[in-house]
Formats: structure tokens, C-alpha cells, sequence
């Protein structure tokens, strides 16, 4: 079934040869009226001019995204923040608005400034092919994702949302490129309360190999066509914010499961997620859940690394619904940890105390093809 | 050329049946007289009862330290602690000490407690087969290790080491098992405070996949035979942990080469270090430079994860002698930096800034083979 936006918003998707596999690397997203528009964007002290330009942007309206895959344009120097320029100017005049009102968002490889010339002679060509289908879109802005991740919510308001994950993706913030298009009537503060909301308890809980990009935007443009109730719109934006998410982690490079880090009995919700995120970035238990191995002491050691203080004896360790570890002990894997440790989604709780504090992190096993793919020639 | 231990100690190693491949996996050091000992071990809020039982005996003098491999004795419950007691008692019997005056370390997996029976039953044949060679010890400690690592060290006094790393190995204190033996006669505050310096310049600077153990313990012993400056001794203490710590790294599950990270112009040495050890601790980065992949925006990318306030406009990345970086420009990976990715040393070096805190950090690339080997069944 063929996913469209709200209304109030047309895209594109071209292949501008930025890319040489010739693939698509050029997506266009236009609003029909100035958009009201909330964003999240990496931390990254290495963050791209494209992240910039956004931010210095967050209170004007804007009419369009210009996204390009294949080029993260970070550390590119005065030529990366050329090609941003030359970009925007030249989508404002393909779409008929102000260079202010042009929002973008780069992903792919560091270092390299990005060939402005290829996207501004596409553009005027892009623009004039735009449509209501998300799919051309969808496609133009992955790298190494294997297939495009769509997401969408359907209550008072459309919620619509495209993403690409693949790899570099940490939990903090956004950790991927993420467009999200509603017809929502909305404040201005909130559309901003619910975009946090929503970033916080689902683009910021995945981590694949916790190396924080340059380059992570979370872009929420709304039409505000339709008034709606603003805890039903943010309970909708969460829901495609969460499946856009577990779409990335279910997508890492080279991993073939979904690991699921249930924390609970925390101090705080920030402890326990500070907890699956030291399980979610040890390298040692992903690579134990590639290989279905049920090697729980890599949990709590990964756990034990990060708050000095944990009571190990209190700590209980289920994988699936198996307990492998209670007040201290290890218990016998038996086979229903072996089980859980071959299921599609590997899930692991840990109740570390009893705290109030709960939290989930996404993650993904750790593969050989992973290794192999981000050994290979950037240059 | 064989190496022998400084005047005063004696060592075993045999194969009591821990490892089920029948490589040995118990080795034992003993002093002639009551030796004066200093020690650092793991923070790890998930240590082995081994560890425990080490820093509550830091002001004993001891006779014996010891060392199972095959098995961590780590998370595995009154089983573990029980262990620990019957390894300390049969080993102080089989010496003619009080049980207070053994130390142990284990080393493997974690969560299953160590089969003290086997233990037990194999020390007395074992201390009685003790010689000054340190190779069947230096065998008996490994795991995945691909060979020994000794490293010596002879100016007034020896200095002899021993060491074991291979994987989970964290730049948090020692990351590894590693035992030094001198004649040097040291106060006990000035052997502390040597091997707190050597430990923090050496083995404090290793990094090869940021999984902290919960095992790492470094164990010096000296047997107060022969006067020394204490500024020789810790400069020559320094040498060995550098070396053993250069093995560590150098032997690294799966790895094929060595990365060193050179940061300098930071506000201190511990900026510095923290800026080194993000980029060692970049899986991204350690898997291009498996692949000779120059691609130095993934350090950017995980120096900017750290440093949120890094002025990436005033670094000036290298890869071997080649400037790929600076002043915010990238410039063109030429032959040199081709050619410095290839080298069995990959060195990279950034310069942060006009500060005066530099720092080097050792790591190792990712390999697909380090997956596999941690993907393999540990139950």
C-alpha cells in the first residue's frame, strides 16, 4: 500500500550522482504555506553545516527540506558551508520562496565537501516532478539501509514519517536522519514539547555501535490544517517516532536481530537508561547475541562499568523470560534462555534494585558483515 | 632466551582441567620470604570475589599469588566466594603460609563459579614443580591470548613482568591481568606509589574494545634484596608495564595492527586521554583502519561525542606524517596517508588546540574475526 503525506506536503526523489553507485541521493520535501517546523539535532561538537543552518533556523517557517544521501558534508570546511548556501539558495528558487525558508540535512561520508553543483542543477527538475507519494523520498536519503522506513499515525491528524538509520547511531538525540510531516494544528511550543517528548523515549533509547553521528536531525513539519488534542497528537508522534526507530535498529548494518534492554527498579528513568545504554554499546554482548550465546555475565559487567556502585547481589538477569541470574546467583541457562537467545528480538530485563526508575534501549547484535562493511575504501 | 624471575620468586604452571581444551590454566607465583606487595585493580561494580579479596589484604605481606584462567569466578554467587576461600587455604597449605598471604586472580568467563575441586587438587603438585623460569606461567595465565607476554627490565634491581589480555580490555586501571616481580627494596608507600605512575601512564592508556572487566588486576611484588633509587625504579617499573601493555594491545582479539592516538594542545592530560580513548573506543573508526580505510572524520566524529565545546575549526588531524586536516579544511589523503594506514603501527594524531595536556592511547583495529570469536558459545 502506497504511503502518501498529510496534506499540505509533496516530495521528490532523484539521483543527482553524488553517489557514485548511481542510486538516488536527492530528496526534496515541499509544504504547500509556510510550515510550522520543530527539530532535534545532534550534539556533536563536529555537527555539519547542515545541522547549523537548521538550528540558527528552529523560529522561522519554512517551505522545504532539501535532504541529500551519500555525503554527510561535516568537517568539509569552507566548501561544505558553500554547498549548504549554494543549496538552500537554489531550492528557494526552484520552489519560489526565501533561502530562509530552506531547511536541510546531509548523511553519508565525512570529510568531503559536498558537490553543490550536482545538487543545484537536479533541483529545478526535482522540484517540478514532486508528489504526494513518500516513496521517491524515502529511498533518495538512505546509505547503507537495506530497505526505506516509513511510519505513520492516522487519529484526528495524519502523522507521517521517513527515516534512515543503518550505522552510527548512538543514543543521544536524534542518532539518524528522521522527517516527520503532520496536517496538525499546532502552537509553536507545542510542537516543540511534543518532538521532545517523542525524541526522548524513541530516537534517543536506540543504539547500534555508539558512535554519535555529525550529522542526526529530527525535522517535524506541520501544514496545521486540522485541530487536534495535543496529548493525542504527541501520543500519535511517538508512535511513529517508535517505529521509525525500532525500523533503524531492526536495519543496523550487518546485524541480523533486535536486542531489547528492559532496565527496571533503577533509581530514576535516567539511570536505568544509562544502564541499557552501557549493555547496548558493549561490544562483547553483541557479538555474544550474534552468536545466540547466552553469556549474561557481559551484562552485568557492562552494567558494573558504568555505575560504580550497583548492589550485584540484587541484581535479577532474565533473557526472554528465563532467569539466569537472582540475588547473586547464577542460575542454570536452560533452555529457554538458549531459546530466547535465538529469537528475532533477543530481549533482556534487568531489575537492578527497587527503584522506580525504568527504561528501554534498542540495540542490535554485532556481525562480522558489520566489520566488513565499514572497513571498506570511503575514499 | 629464557626468562627468570628476580631473586626471591618462583613459578608454576600446569593444566588442572578448567579449560576443557586441556591448555593449562593454573599458574602459581611464590616468594621466598614474605613479599611486599602493591596492587590496582578494576572498578568495576561487578568485580570477582577475587579482586575482593586482594584489596582487603593490601597491607599483608604475601607469599604466593594464584592464577587460574578458563574461568572468570565473576557474578557467580557464595559458589564464587567459596572458591576463593578453598583456593587461598589448599595454596597456603601446599606453601607452609597463613592463608592470608595468597593472593589470587582468575581470568575468563564470567558467571560460572570456578571449579575449586580441581584447584585444590592440583596445587600441591604444582608448588612443588616451582622453578625460577617463568614460562609455564606465563602460559598458564592466558585465554585468547596467541602467546605470552614478559617483558624485563635490569638496572640496580629486576623487574620482570607478565601479562595477559586479549579482549575486554578498557582503558579504567589495569584491563588485564599482569604480574611484576622485583628484588627492588621499596617502602611500601614508594612500590605504591610507582605502580600507581606506571599504571596510569601504561596500562590505564590501553583500549581495545572499551568492555571493562571485572577482573583486571595488576600485581607487583618485590622481595627487598637490593637498594635502589626510587626514581630509577619506577622509570624501569614503567618500562615493563609499557611493554606488556604494548603486547596486550598488540595481541588483541582478532586484530592485525596497532592504532596509537597521539592528542596533544588540550587544557590537560586527562582531556587529552579522554579525547584518545573516545577515538579508540570508536568501533567505526577501528574497523576502517582494519580496512586501510584513511576515513579520520569518524575521529572528528568520536571527539566531537566527548568534547562538546571542541573547536573543530583550530584541529589538525594526521595519519602518519601526512596532515589531513586542519585549520577546518580537510586537505587531500594523499600517498603518505595511504601509506600510514597500511602500516602494522597505524598513528594518528591530533592536535586540539594551544593547551599543554597531551596524551597517548593504544588501540587495536576491529576485525571480523574478533566477532566471531566472542560470537562462539561460552556455555
Amino acid at each position: 500500500m502506497a504511503v502518501t503525506w498529510p496534506r499540505g506536503f509533496r516530495s521528490a526523489g532523484v539521483a543527482c550522482g553524488i553517489k557514485s553507485s548511481g542510486d538516488p541521493d536527492l530528496g526534496v520535501i515541499v509544504t504547500g504555506e509556510p510550515a510550522l517546523w520543530a527539530g532535534a539535532f545532534t550534539k556533536n561538537a563536529a555537527a555539519a553545516p547542515a545541522v547549523g543552518w537548521c538550528k540558527s533556523h528552529l523560529s522561522h517557517r519554512v517551505r522545504a527540506v532539501v535532504v541529500n544521501s551519500g555525503n554527510a558534508n561535516a568537517c568539509a570546511g569552507e566548501a561544505g558551508h558553500r554547498a549548504v548556501g549554494e543549496t538552500v539558495v537554489a531550492a528557494a528558487a526552484a520552489i519560489g520562496c526565501e533561502p530562509d525558508s530552506v531547511l536541510v540535512a546531509s548523511t553519508g561520508t565525512i570529510g568531503i565537501a559536498l558537490p553543490a553543483d550536482k545538487v543545484v542543477a537536479a533541483l529545478p527538475a526535482t522540484v517540478a516532478g514532486l508528489s504526494e507519494s513518500i516513496d521517491a523520498f524515502a529511498g533518495a536519503i538512505l546509505t547503507t539501509d537495506t530497505h526505506p522506513k516509513v511510519a505513520s499515525h492516522h487519529g484526528s491528524a495524519s502523522i507521517v514519517g521517513v527515516a534512515k538509520g543503518a550505522a552510527m547511531v548512538a543514543p543521544n538525540m536524534a542518532t539518524m536522519l528522521a522527517f516527520v510531516a503532520t496536517d496538525a494544528q499546532l502552537s509553536q511550543s507545542d510542537l516543540d514539547a511534543a518532538l521532545k517528548s517523542a525524541v526522548g523515549s524513541t530516537f534517543d533509547r536506540i543504539c547500534v555501535d555508539a558512535c554519535e553521528s555529525t550529522n542526526d536531525s529530527v525535522i517535524c513539519l506541520s501544514s496545521g490544517i486540522v485541530p487536534v488534542d495535543v496529548d493525542e497528537f504527541t501520543a500519535g508522534l511517538e508512535d511513529v517516532c517508535a517505529d521509525l526507530a525500532r525500523q533503524i535498529v531492526g536495519d543496523a548494518e550487518g546485524s541480523t536481530r533486535i536486542i531489547r534492554i528492559r532496565v527496571a527498579g533503577a533509581t530514576d528513568e535516567n539511570a536505568a537508561a544509562g544502564l541499557g545504554r552501557a549493555v547496548a554499546a558493549s561490544t562483547l554482548w553483541r557479538a555474544a547475541v550474534h552468536g545466540s550465546d547466552p553469556n549474561w555475565g557481559r551484562v552485568l559487567a557492562a552494567m558494573g562499568s558504568v555505575d560504580r556502585e550497583l548492589a550485584v547481589d540484587e541484581i535479577e538477569v532474565s533473557l526472554g523470560d528465563a532467569v539466569v541470574f537472582r540475588r547473586g546467583e547464577p542460575l542454570a541457562t536452560n533452555g529457554g534462555a538458549h531459546a530466547a537467545m535465538k529469537a528475532g528480538e533477543v530481549v533482556v530485563t534487568c531489575i537492578v534494585g527497587k527503584g522506580p526508575g525504568a527504561a528501554e534501549i534498542l540495540s542490535a547484535d554485532l556481525s562480522p558483515d558489520y566489520v566488513t562493511l565499514n572497513a571498506e575504501g570511503s575514499t
